[in-house]
Order: C-alpha cells, then sequence, then structure tokens
C-alpha cells in the first residue's frame, strides 16, 4: 500500500490511534462505551449486564452514558463495577419510534454521548440497546463511512450447522434498499466479520434469493451474483452462488449476503419461530407427570440446547462500514443479552476489526481500479 | 349480484358445473388431479400419501397422472386403492430446474394432465409436488385467472399461537414482484382462505414490513397500507397495520400479507429454523444416559410437539386466484406430506372454495368501482 493509502489512518485524529486503536491492537485493556439509556427495559438491565460481564472479564472498563443520578444510584448496587465503570451525564434520550433524520440531530442524548467516545477515541467500541434506525444514523454522522462503502450494514449471527456454530447474515436492517454495488460491498465486509469475529480464514459467501436456479430471482441479485462472483479472489473468500432461507441456519455457506429489508425480516422470522418452538417444547414437558419427570431428567441437555438456540446468547448486530465499532443490541435485551453484547464488542476491539475492515475495503477497491 | 356477474359461473364450461363443481358444493364425494411426478422422492411417496389419504378418508378418490407402467405397479402394491384411483398416461416429466416458461408449453407432462383434469371439471383440485414456477405458469394459462386478479398468489399455513393452530401468510413465491394494489389483492384472497380454510369470521390482516413504525418501510407498501385499510369493510377483514417477522408466527394478526420474494424466504428461513432446533433437540435428548431416559418418558408429549411444527403436517401451498384449485405439496414431501396436501386439497374442493373466492374478488371489485 503506498503512503498516501487512507485506510493507514483511519481515524481523523493521530490522537486516536494513540488513545485507542493502538491500545486495541496491542491486547491491553479495553474500553466500551454503552449507552445506558433507550432500551426496553431500562438502565437497570444495561448495568446488570455490565456487571456480569466484568465478573467474567477483567480486560474491559466502561464509560456509561445517560442519567447521572439514576446510573449512579444503580452502578453503587453493584460492587465489581467499583473503579471500573465512569459515567457520563447525558440528559436526552432518544425513543424507539423517534424518527432516525430528528434523532441524529439532537446533541443532548445517551446515544450521541456513547457514540462520540468511540469518535474521540476514548472508547474502542460503543453499545446500544436503543433504536436502531437513529444509531445507524447518528454513527453514521459522527463516525462517517469507510472510505469505499456506500452503505452501512448491520451483521448478525446466527445459530447454524457450521462447526463454528454461527453463520453471519447482512444486511439485517441497516438500510431497505441495496443495489448490486452495495451487495458486493456486504460481500467483502461479511467475509472480512466471518474472518476476525469467527475465525475463517477464507469464508464461505453465499447471496439470498428465492431459489437457487440461475434464472430466478430480482434483476439487482444477479448483476450482484456476477460481481460478488468476480471479486472472490480479492476478498479472499469462496463464492457458493444463490442460497435460499433454509440455508440462513444451515452449513452450505457462512456469509448470507441480502438487503436489509429481507434480512431484516429474515432474521425476526427466525427469532420468532425459534422462540416458538422454544415455548411448545416447554409446554410439552407440562403436559403430563410423566412429562415433568423427563424435563427435570433431562435439564442438564435441554439447558444446553437452550444455550445453543437462546437469541439472547448472539445477542448484538455489528455495524459494518463505519469508521469505528458499534454494536447494536437488541431493544428488549436483559442482562443476558446486553452481556452478550459486551463480549462481541469487546472481541471485536481488542482485534481491531473496525481499521482490518477498512483495509480491506481499500485494497479491494484499489485492486478494482487495477484490473480495470 | 346481476345476472352476467362473470362469478357465478367462474369456469368456462356448463359442464363443470354438473360434473365438478356442484358436487362438490353439496358435500358429496370429491376427485382430486394427482400429478405423481417431479416431486424429489418420485411417483412411489406420492402413490404412499395417497393410500394414507384412502384410509382416513373414503369420500375422496383420485386420477393419477405420470408413467401408467409405473403407476400400475405402484398402485396395486396399495391394497385400499382398488377402484379408487383411476390413471392418466402421460409421459412428459417437468424436471425441478425447467424454466416455467419452457414447462407450460409442453403438452406431453404429468403436471399439464394433472391440471386439465381440473380444467375439464372431471377432478375438483389438483395436487402436485413439481417445480412450483412451472405449476403456477402451467396453472395460469390452462385454468386462467379469475375476473379482478392481475397477479395470483401463493398461500401458506404457518404453526402459530393463535387458537386456530395456524396463520396464513401470502404470497410465498408466485411472484418476485407486487405493487401496492396486488398487495391488496392477497389482503382480500388471504381473508377469503382464512374464513374458508381456518373458519374465522373475520381474519385480521397484518402487512410484512421492517418496523411497525409508520415512517419505515419502502414506497410500495406504505402505499399497500392505505389500499387495505381502505378495503377493510369490503373485504371483511380486520386490518391490523404493518407486522413484523416475529408475527408471523404470532398472535397479532391471523394473515400476513407480503410480496413473493420477501414471503419466500421467511417461509424458508423459519422452516430451516424449526428444523434446526428440532436436531438439536435430538441431540440433546442423545446426549447422556440421563436424557436418553428422559426422551423415553417424554416420548408421548414429544410428539405432540413434533406433529405441532412439523412442517409435513401444513404442507401444501394454495394457490390463490386461480379458476379452479391447486395445491402444491413441497417437493421433498414423504407420504406424510403429501397426504397433508391432499387433505388441504380435499377441504377446499369439499368446500367450494374456489368459487366463494371468485365471488368474494368480484363483489370487491364491484363495490370499489361503486364507491368511486
Amino acid at each position: 500500500m503506498s503512503a498516501q493509502n487512507p485506510t493507514e489512518t483511519p481515524l481523523d485524529t493521530s490522537e486516536d490511534m494513540v488513545k485507542g486503536r493502538l491500545g486495541a491492537l496491542s491486547g491491553t485493556k479495553v474500553t466500551l462505551s454503552i449507552d445506558a439509556m433507550g432500551g426496553d427495559r431500562g438502565p437497570a438491565a444495561v448495568v446488570a449486564g455490565i456487571s456480569r460481564s466484568v465478573s467474567k472479564n477483567d480486560k474491559v472498563d466502561f464509560i456509561l452514558h445517560g442519567d447521572a443520578e439514576e446510573l449512579i444510584k444503580l452502578v453503587r448496587k453493584k460492587k465489581n463495577l467499583v473503579d471500573r465503570v465512569e459515567i457520563r451525564d447525558a440528559q436526552g434520550i432518544v425513543s424507539m419510534d423517534e424518527k432516525p433524520s430528528q434523532a441524529m440531530r439532537r446533541t443532548d442524548t445517551s446515544m450521541r454521548s456513547a457514540i462520540d467516545a468511540v469518535k474521540n477515541g476514548e472508547a474502542q467500541a460503543c453499545v446500544s440497546c436503543g433504536n436502531t434506525g437513529a444509531l445507524m444514523a447518528t454513527s453514521m454522522i459522527r463516525l462517517r463511512k469507510i472510505e469505499g462503502v456506500n452503505r452501512p450494514a448491520i451483521a448478525c449471527l446466527w445459530p447454524s450447522r457450521n462447526p463454528q456454530g454461527f453463520n453471519v447474515m447482512l444486511d439485517v436492517g441497516a438500510d431497505i434498499r441495496a443495489d448490486a454495488r452495495d451487495l458486493l460491498q456486504y460481500a467483502m465486509m461479511g467475509a472480512s466479520y466471518a474472518r476476525n469475529g469467527l475465525g475463517l480464514e477464507r469464508p464461505r459467501i453465499g447471496l439470498l434469493n428465492v431459489g437457487t436456479e440461475e434464472h430466478k430471482g430480482r434483476a439487482e441479485i444477479k448483476e450482484a451474483q456476477e460481481l460478488i462472483a468476480a471479486s472472490a479472489h480479492i476478498g479472499e473468500f469462496d463464492y457458493e452462488g444463490f442460497v435460499e432461507g433454509s440455508d440462513i441456519p444451515g452449513d452450505r455457506v457462512d456469509v448470507i449476503v441480502t438487503d436489509g429489508f429481507t434480512g431484516n425480516i429474515a432474521l425476526k422470522t427466525g427469532e420468532g419461530t425459534a422462540k416458538l418452538v422454544g415455548d411448545f417444547l416447554k409446554e410439552a414437558f407440562k403436559a403430563t407427570p410423566l412429562s415433568r419427570i423427563a424435563a427435570l431428567l433431562a435439564l442438564t441437555s435441554l439447558r444446553r440446547l437452550q444455550k445453543r438456540i437462546d437469541p439472547r446468547r448472539v445477542n448484538g448486530g455489528v455495524f459494518l462500514g463505519l469508521r469505528g465499532t458499534v454494536v447494536k443490541s437488541h431493544g428488549s435485551a436483559d442482562a443476558t443479552g446486553v452481556s452478550a453484547a459486551i463480549k462481541l464488542a469487546y472481541e471485536l476491539a481488542a482485534s481491531g476489526f473496525s481499521d482490518r475492515l477498512a483495509a480491506r475495503v481499500a485494497s479491494a477497491a484499489a485492486a478494482a481500479q487495477t484490473e480495470q
């Protein structure tokens, strides 16, 4: 790469490199910036999640943004949070039904304050349970997009039959539109995330469609098919062609690429279906005295099953394509869910994922330029 | 309704009314036309499914289309099929990856022969496990669309938390496009199906979107929202607004309306997720000696659970908007799956659903005309 390659200084101040990025890359302590407000269960669930994370990981500190008075009370109740949490007062709360265009203009919110701590290099990643659209809009104007990315995406992890236990799907809701070039960028970013987040050297990519036959599907998807196949060697992934909804939890591919409308509906359909089956299972075990005894005998096995499919354990959509790491936790996340999102944010921050992704996108863009 | 209202004679020959439709409407025996070829498991699975249906229902006869020599051998092995099955030789087989535009032009296929038996009034409904696109294309040119319907749709039943046990979703793959007026027709047809198929007097309709807030979603969905809300009184349904993927198996609505691209992906994602959870559950019960004992104790309850979520038991997408009933069984359906599709086809044929739907669409169109 040449000296003027923008990806070598992905953030706009050299201070960031010293205080934040280099710290994360060398494996020392990580500081995470947490938006305590805006989730369905309020700041108590967030603080409980932080406490749970602190008890498992001694390399993570927190900056907590929200109503200082309320947060001080909550933090004081958790003894393990002494010296691990810094509180930043931010009185504004972004509500779940607030328009993103409106929310991103407010300067007093806990969401904005949490993102700014990443922008300023005080923290290496941000976590929020708040309004997804507002979080993306605010992240875009505060952190800005990586050079070469048109539409950032939200990637989620999905329990699967693959050895790594999860597949990556994106976009699951950052933008309801995506043209062929956007889908190509999702493939590049999804491959990078699978490599860094799931440890897959050469991820297998699939493009979500209604059928695996060549003649099916929308025009932009057929065009994206060509672009992604042609970029497999630059992106260091294998392109496996079209996949269907049934492949999302399958083992044919590791990364599923789709637009944010379809991805969001698939994600919520999967979550809803898993929850339905789980609830039916509970009912089945309560049906007869014999089945209640059976449930007791199978307790350990059933807990293991629950752990495998519990959406709270894979909680956290990662925003890809921004100059900084933002993890969107489920709005209704409880302490377990918040703690899972924090774990994900920690791992991404500690591995310097944001910079690696930027470098990958830049080198792919450069290679494409050279080839043309 | 006036005498020249086309819905009073929904099929183009009066012979149909005498031989087919009136028979079904008066609750006598029903004849179903079955495409024996083209499914992933071949005609053996289809014949096994028919045999299973015959053992449960003495009011149904069959016309079976495909390679006569092979079918005669298979039918002879099932004693209960004597006098219940008529075989029609059709040598052509539509393959799973054949282009619909090509398949619909072939006159020698078992698929075409099966549809024609409905067209000619010899049977009151058709069932096929074959290529969905080809089945829809052939059904459209042979049976033709109901007056007032632009795009026919495929509706599926989805296990849900509602008292009726299932929700209706459409379109799940007839057409990858749908504009606002198509989505309105899907709402009308879905309501009619829920009324006749699930016995719901006033079904609750939801429009699938990425969020329940008014400002989210694509333009055609917002437009459809207005149209559907305005037609609720004509269609005799309650419009509940936008729903999300998690509502598909939920109890907020009974009918979920979406385009065929999104619906197909949601359907396959849900099926794939349910199967994944089921497989994980089996593994959990095999994990330890204790859990194996537990599985034995809970056997009855687990079987009940399996029955509730088994996709084979709700097998059968119904084509809506055609002058005749066509049920698309899953390509990989086994005897249980085929039998479930036959049961659905029987119930729809016996209730005269196809004519009722045509009358509903016509009266809605007439009412809209009057109001304008």
